[in-house]
C-alpha cells in the first residue's frame, strides 16, 4: 500500500514523455503549457468506470491504455494532433502494483503519440478514471459532425464489430462459436487495446465533410452525424468491413448486429464528397489504416441499415446509451 | 428519469456562458478553442467523490458549485485567468432533478468568472465528478510552489478553518459549541460554497514568490511549498486569521487545529519578499479579499507551527491525505 503522494510520484515517473511546450508539468496546482502559434486548441474528456466500460477482469495495463485511447480517439475524430493529457484516477485502495501496471499501459500509448501527462488527481472510491486530452488543429479545419451533405459517401476506417465480439468472451467463452483461441484473443485485444486513429484523423482534416469515432455503436454514432448535419444516412450491411477473426467467430446475422450496434471499436466513421474519395483513400492507405465505403448521405433524417437488396434491416439495439 | 443525451442537453442549456473564443462547444467529439495570442495555457483537474469530498447530504446546487470552485481555485493558485471547463459526471441514476440543480450551482459560479462549459461526459456509477479547467497566464508569470526564498514572508487570504468547522456540524450538530445557528450556517457555507480566489491570484501573478491553495490543510499545503522551494516555513499559530463564526463556535485549541490542519478553505497561501508586502496587500484589498501575514520562510526544511512564545506546537494531524 502507498500514500497518495507516492502514487502520484509513481505515475509521474512512468509517464515521462518530455515535451518542450510543457513549461510546468505535474506537481503544481496546474500545468503551464505553451501553445504553438497559429493553431486552435482541441479539448475532450471521457470517463471509464470499472465494470461498465471495461470488464473488472481487465488487466491493469489494458485499462491504462484504454483510458487514454478512448480520449485520443476523440481528438482523432476532430482531426487534432494530440499533445497533453490529465488523469483523474479513483481507486478502491492505494494498490501500488495496480497503479504501476496501469501507468505502464497509459505510458505505452502516450509515448506512441508523444503525449505528455501534465497533471491529474488521485482519489479513493470505486475504480474509475477520467482522462482529459488536449491537442492542436489548424483553425477552421477541425472535423465536425455537422458537415455531411446529401450526395456524400460514408466510410469507416479499419474493421468494426471486433470489440463488441471481444466483450462477449469473458462471459460466453468459446462456447457456441467456431473461433480458434487466436481469433478470440484477437477480438479481445480490440476491446482491451483500441487503437486511436490519430494519423487517419490528420489525413481527414480539411478533407472529410463530417467525422465521428465509433464508440457507442456505428448506427448510433452515425445517428449523431445525421442529426447534427440535418441529413439521412443509408448504411449497406454487406459492405461493413469485418476482420478475419470476426468472420471466423460468428455467423452473418450475429456479425451484422455486432458491427452495426456494438461499440468500443474506436474506428473513424466519416463522410466525403465523391470527388475526394480516391485521393483520401490513397492518403489513408499510406498511414496503414485503410477505409471502406459503407453507405451514402441522403436527404431526410436518421440512419437506415440496408441489406444487399436495399431493404431496411431492423436491429434490436442500435448502440450503447448510459441510463438506457 | 432521463436518457444520457437528455442529461447532456439539460446541462448544456443551463451552463450557457457564451465566449467568442469557443469555436465548437458541447456536442462534438471535442471542443475547438481559440487561444489568445501571447498567453500560456494553464490546465488543472480535480475529482470530487460523494461521501469523501462532500457529505452525501450536500445540496445538489452546492455540489455543482464546489466541483467547479475547487478547480478554479487551482487556476487562482497559478495566477491564471479561467476560461473553459469540462465536466465528467458520474451518477447512480439519471435523476433529472439532481442534474438540473447540480448544473444550476455549477453555472452560477461559471457565470461569475465567465467560464464556458465546453464538454464533458456522463456515466453511471457511484456519485462522483471530475472537472477539468483551462485558463490563461502571461508567459513566465505563473505562480509556482517552487519560488519561496528564505527571508520571504508568508500570507494567507481571507480566513481559514471555517470549512473544516462546517464539516463537523452534519455529524455533531450544535452540540458542544457555543455557536449560534447563524454562525453554524456561515461555517457550513464555507464548506459547501468555497469562493475561489481568482482575483487575488491575478494580483499575485508576477508578485508572489510562491503560491498554493489551501485544500488539504494549511500546514500540509505549505509543506508542498517548502519542499518544492527547498526551504523551511514557520507559521505563527496566533496570527492565523479566523472568521467571527469560528471565533464564536470553538475554543482556542480546537480553532487552532481546524485552522492549521483542516482543509477545504480554498484560500491562497503565498510568499512574498518583504519589500513587496505593502503594495501587494493594498492591491489585494482592492479586490475585496484581504490577506494576513502568518509566518516566514527560513533556511532548512519542513513547516513548523509556533505559539505566541515561539515554541513549536504539535498537532495530531497536519492535513488530509487520501489512502492515509
Amino acid at each position: 500500500m502507498a500514500g497518495e503522494f507516492e502514487l502520484i510520484d509513481l505515475i509521474k515517473a512512468r509517464c515521462a514523455t518530455a515535451r518542450a511546450d510543457v513549461r510546468v508539468g505535474i506537481g503544481d496546482d496546474g500545468a503551464v503549457l505553451r501553445m504553438p502559434a497559429g493553431h486552435d486548441l482541441v479539448a475532450s474528456t471521457d470517463t471509464l468506470i470499472g465494470g461498465v466500460h471495461f470488464p473488472v477482469s481487465t488487466e491493469p495495463e489494458d485499462i491504462g491504455w484504454k483510458a487514454l485511447a478512448v480520449n485520443l480517439s476523440d481528438l482523432a475524430a476532430m482531426g487534432a494532433t494530440p499533445a497533453w493529457a490529465m488523469l483523474a484516477l479513483t481507486l478502491p485502495s492505494a494498490d501500488r502494483d495496480f497503479v504501476e501496471r496501469f501507468a505502464d499501459g497509459f505510458a505505452a500509448l502516450a509515448a506512441q503519440h508523444h503525449v505528455a501527462l501534465i497533471g491529474g488527481d488521485t482519489t479513493s472510491g470505486a475504480l474509475a478514471m477520467t482522462v482529459s486530452v488536449l491537442g492542436f488543429v489548424t483553425p477552421g479545419r477541425a472535423l465536425l459532425r455537422s458537415g455531411a451533405r446529401a450526395g456524400d459517401l460514408v466510410f469507416v476506417t479499419g474493421t468494426i464489430g471486433d470489440a463488441a465480439a471481444g466483450l462477449r468472451f469473458p462471459f460466453e467463452g468459446l462456447f457456441g462459436t467456431s473461433a480458434s483461441r487466436e481469433a478470440c484473443d484477437a477480438l479481445r485485444a480490440r476491446l482491451d487495446r483500441p487503437v486511436p486513429r490519430v494519423a487517419a484523423g490528420v489525413v481527414l482534416r480539411g478533407a472529410a465533410s463530417a467525422c465521428i469515432d465509433v464508440s457507442d455503436g456505428l448506427l448510433a454514432d452515425l445517428g449523431h452525424v445525421a442529426k447534427e448535419s440535418g441529413v439521412g444516412i443509408e448504411v449497406s450491411g454487406p459492405s461493413l468491413p469485418a476482420s478475419p477473426a470476426l468472420l471466423q467467430a460468428f455467423d452473418a446475422p450475429t456479425r451484422l448486429a455486432l458491427q452495426a450496434s456494438g461499440g468500443d471499436d474506436y474506428e473513424l466513421a466519416f463522410t466525403l464528397p465523391p470527388s475526394r474519395e480516391a485521393a483520401v483513400l490513397r492518403d489513408l492507405a499510406k498511414t496503414g489504416c485503410g477505409a471502406t465505403r459503407i453507405g451514402r448521405v441522403v436527404e431526410g433524417a436518421g440512419v437506415r441499415l440496408l441489406d444487399a437488396g436495399g431493404n431496411e434491416v431492423a436491429l434490436p439495439r442500435r448502440g450503447w446509451e448510459h441510463f438506457a
